[in-house]
């Protein structure tokens, strides 16, 4: 087999990174199958999550380990790893602790397009989700910041 | 509001965006929520999926649009499409006609990792689903490539 097609077809963990080691990760709920949200791992951080079955990614923004939950605690167990085909992305299957979001909601996704065909660039986001707990409450020790790692 | 208060607790569409003007998108099926791929698009990639409702990405090593199932027949029509928190991700819930992955899987996520805590360098790849479709039938015209767009 070709490189590509052992990545592809094969049985060996040949991760494809970015320019800076990084490959998408998009966590589901373990039961639902909903989307979490979508973050970034390098082997390294793989390897700790593998180790720990807890969810550790890698902070773009602050440029290192972010085991989530760590402040807030709500953690994320991961059930299960799956890979997709060209080995740069991999889907966590986990149970969340509280709010996958930082700012209170169960899922990043908590805003869904609203759009015309005919006028796409008028594309507006409704909120179509409530949070479930309050950001100020989970993360007392510093200002919220209404940003994402 | 900040510019990054706006961009997360507002309803105005303020993608945020990679050196290649690009964002991950998650296609997940609109029935079951199952991940079915990770790609790209750039915003006329998503101004061409609103307005036809075909999930259109950028495919990153053709540097093109890439209309999914052109070519196979399998396309996605796009139910509804959901945004992060800090909009650099969105997902699509799509009706996926076939198989979703060139491979001929439903989802290009068909292998699971089976690790150990003691030993995560030895961790490797199961399958744990099987094709829907023959690729060497859906796609006809060309060398299967066995590499994802």
């Amino acid at each position: 087999m070709s490189d590509d097609s052992a990545r592809e077809l094969g049985t060996a963990l040949a991760l494809k990174t970015d320019a800076q080691g990084l490959f998408t990760v998009v966590a589901v709920d373990a039961d639902t199958e909903a989307v979490l949200m979508v973050a970034h791992m390098n082997r390294a951080a793989l390897d700790r999550t593998i180790a720990t079955r807890r969810a550790t990614y890698w902070s773009r923004s602050r440029q290192k380990f972010w085991v989530k939950g760590e402040e807030s605690g709500h953690e994320q167990e991961v059930r299960e790893i799956w890979i997709d085909c060209d080995q740069d992305a991999i889907v966590l299957k986990v149970r969340q602790k509280g709010a996958a979001c930082h700012n209170g909601y169960r899922s990043c996704f908590y805003r869904r397009l609203r759009w015309s065909a005919e006028n796409p660039a008028a594309a507006v986001l409704e909120f179509a989700a409530s949070p479930v707990v309050d950001p100020q409450q989970v993360y007392p020790s510093a200002k919220h910041r209404n940003v994402s790692p």
